[in-house]
């Protein structure tokens, strides 16, 4: 009776040349919460589950970084460096991973290299294991200096790849840019399509390119299912080598999030690519989400389950939406079909940028006004000059000659050097302008951040003493075991509310 | 400059030994209605898209059978071969192709040979191109008369294994029913995964086992997307050498029913495999169903985007929710987890049926029975005891010797034969019964499916002179036009009536 098992001949077509077992990042605490829920899950929400999640035996967990510190101050009310604690403490056996955005570290806009710096080392200092770094041009001088600190400090910094599809982005391009990272010393290299533009044939021959220039580095995979290939793409990346991919738990999972943590276990168990990961654990961890946001009435938004847009004219959802709001305050949403025909010139022109922020805005703006103002480039905003200035770093391919023509006849001064070459040190200047509300070092960083949101951020939490680190907490009884044993452990927090069914709930020491 | 188009080695590898461009059977009319929708969409929400779709280019559609005949009658008001005869004369150029349940058509129990032999021709006679044709037990001799048949009246025939999970359900057990299919001249082959167990490297191994076998037939993927294993089942079958997928458009797609067309037709393009289908066609499409939902308010349910429980425990969640269902009424669901340890042991008992309508309901009662009576088969259920006597077919594995013991001992007399056999014809009592309200051999073919539920639907239609073919018809003004001709085409009907905003429009001759 031949079984349906992997047989050795089989097990061999699906080897590849490196190690097989496959690694799982789960971002179910970061980027999937930020596609799909706004990036509104508190601390709160999470610590009930951070043990059970410690257990599972990740190979990482992406928790921090990416839009999660802004929407901390912004809109929860958190201090993000508190959440980190809290869950370094909750999570000892997980490596957590962060997101940063190059040397824009979490915000958008280049921040001067002292910031980035002492931004970079108080992040390792709270609890960060893995730094992923990325540049929304592939422009690798604006790695540079994360990757250099984090590696000073003994952090692994995974350098990343910012897929798109243009006709400068080939494999040359990409091969020429994991070389330099690899130059730069990073750790292990990212794949990173946040369009969901990546299909399963390019990623495999993309690994294949790749593996050459990484050696044994670990390559890992990060995809969001928008279009519905994400699942393919790993899959099939794996198959051709790739080492660790980026998944969210199911409730928290596909749409404009990334493919479901319980599929890809399931689908590689018995398989030369085991994950090694126990999928009844996992299912525990989503029954948790599923009640929380029953319970909460926050579920998830997936506006389409599959986004034809990215299919057809591989631009992103997002960014369709916001041509549309742009072209409204004009009256003038009639004019889409031409501006989504204008675009890919003006894309042309800027040199090919992938569309992601803040390049997604500065492309679609310049489009948005090329239609309605009748003539090519009658307006370019500031952004836009700057960006043709090489404010924003060294776009893939030369822009226009005579677009860059134009914007130097204006007596602009185009730069060729590092952008943040320019920036003055930025430190002394927030340690003296947050002082009255910071309480520590990584509150003069937050503020160094977001100065504008920090403040108020500070003067609210400065008006509530003492202040919750929970605002709103529905959970059933089993979790509220869970909570206090979590409370207990947290020795970085002196108070916590939560709310159950009309009661509200205080735990203090 | 290396392009990441495919380039001649790459091709290469991904070529296999059968003819490359992969065929798109298109479940939007059937399937995917059926699994989001619970088969509610009516003829009125297809009309008007019908001509687009037909222009497509798909390898089929499936239109017509499963579930779709019975909800047509019992909850639409409709009747199923207007319904058929309308799209066959809206689509001349697109294969239209039907599911039955082998001997069971498209009903719940077996039919006598001369039902099934003239539903066939009817279902020929009026458009249908492609029979799809499976057994809930893989019991090939159950398909055996639904194949004669239609290859009789020059149909394309497809025969179907059923893919479960089961110590029994190996390689062997799936090339040996492909064999028998091959032997009674099926023109394709089918590998339908109706619950989403199908991981994609058991896929490639499928069907590299299946091809000697079948030779240069094309096999044909169906999955339901689950557990968020099926778009890769597809690739990765689709790379051995499967010839066609079912997909669905994308707002009608996965969850509970089948990958996204668009997702696809994108995925294989530029590949060997590519489908030769038009994105922006099939987006077009895609947004006229977008609309008609969002107008109607009966958008697709997707209760959860990943069932887990079919990751865990390999049991589909419709079936766990019957299960609910029934312990609810016995005031026992907090025994849920003793009759999802108890259900693997009846399986095993009954010969590891595939849990599929009738034997999931089979399995599904015995175990619930077993726990609420605290002992093993004190109470077997007609059901049942039809089961073991082999009224259903013969299961993949003999049944446990003591049940079987068990079973006999009560008189009861177990048959080796085909079910079918030992049913009388039942035609004439059908032409009799129905001859009051039968128009024509369609309605008497209605009648000898659903006696029930057609006599009621045929009261319904006497009292309402004249039958509206369209209950509610949310449009827009373009759809409109494109109703009216196609009502001026569907010369066998004589009046329509359809409701827009709050003005009923009728049409007539």
């Amino acid at each position: 009776m031949s079984s349906l098992a992997v047989d050795s001949d089989s097990a061999r077509d699906l080897r590849s040349a490196v190690p097989s077992r496959v690694g799982v990042t789960d971002t179910t605490f970061r980027d999937a919460h930020q596609s799909l829920l706004a990036t509104r899950m508190t601390t709160a929400q999470m610590l009930p589950v951070a043990a059970r999640m410690n257990r599972i035996g990740f190979h990482s967990m992406e928790v921090w970084g990416g839009a999660t510190f802004d929407a901390c101050i912004r809109f929860l009310g958190e201090d993000p460096w508190e959440r980190l604690k809290v869950l370094r403490r909750e999570m000892p056996d997980t490596q957590l991973q962060m997101l940063v955005r190059g040397q824009n570290l979490l915000g958008y806009r280049h921040y001067p290299d002292d910031i980035v710096e002492r931004f970079i080392r108080r992040s390792v200092a709270n609890g960060i294991n893995i730094i992923r770094t990325f540049d929304a041009l592939n422009d690798v001088r604006n790695l540079q200096r994360t990757i250099e600190t984090g590696k000073e400090c003994g952090a692994h910094v995974q350098g990343t790849l910012v897929y798109t599809v243009s006709p400068v982005h080939d494999l040359e391009h990409y091969t020429g840019v994991a070389r330099e990272l690899v130059g730069l010393g990073v750790d292990s290299l990212c794949i990173k399509d946040m369009a969901g533009l990546l299909k399963p044939d390019t990623a495999g021959r993309l690994i294949e390119a790749l593996r050459p220039v990484v050696g044994t580095l670990p390559i890992q995979m990060h995809a969001h299912s928008l279009s519905g290939m994400a699942s393919m793409a790993y899959w099939e990346a794996i198959q051709k080598g790739a080492n660790i991919v980026d998944t969210a738990i199911s409730p928290l999972a596909l749409g404009s999030s990334q493919p479901a943590t319980e599929t890809m276990v399931v689908v590689l168990r018995d398989t030369p690519f085991d994950t090694g990961l126990d999928i009844d654990a996992l299912i525990d961890v989503a029954e948790y989400f599923e009640r929380i946001f029953r319970d909460a009435g926050n579920a998830p938004i997936r506006q389409t389950i599959i986004d034809t847009r990215v299919l057809s004219h591989q631009v992103p959802g997002g960014m369709i939406t916001n041509l549309i709001a742009q072209l409204d305050e004009q009256r003038a949403s009639h004019r889409l079909q031409e501006v989504l025909k204008e675009l890919p010139k003006v894309r042309a022109d800027l040199g090919y940028p992938p569309l992601v922020t803040p390049t997604s805005q500065i492309v679609g703006t310049q489009a948005v006004l090329n239609v309605l103002t009748g003539e090519r480039y009658k307006i370019i905003p500031a952004e836009v000059r700057d960006y043709l200035l090489g404010r924003y770093g060294r776009p893939p391919y030369p822009i226009a000659d005579s677009l860059y023509a134009r914007v130097t006849a204006d007596g602009h001064e185009p730069i060729a050097h590092r952008p943040a070459d320019d920036l003055e040190p930025g430190w002394e200047r927030a340690v003296e302008e947050s002082a009255q509300w910071a309480r520590c070092e990584e509150d003069a960083l937050t503020y160094a951040l977001f100065p504008q949101v920090a403040k108020k951020y500070f003067q609210a939490r400065d008006g509530q003493p003492p202040a919750p680190a929970v605002k709103k907490f529905p959970i059933d009884l089993k979790s509220i075991n869970d909570l206090v044993r979590a409370f207990a452990q947290a020795s970085t927090l002196d108070s916590f509310a939560c709310e159950l069914g009309g009661t509200r709930i205080y735990l203090t020491r």
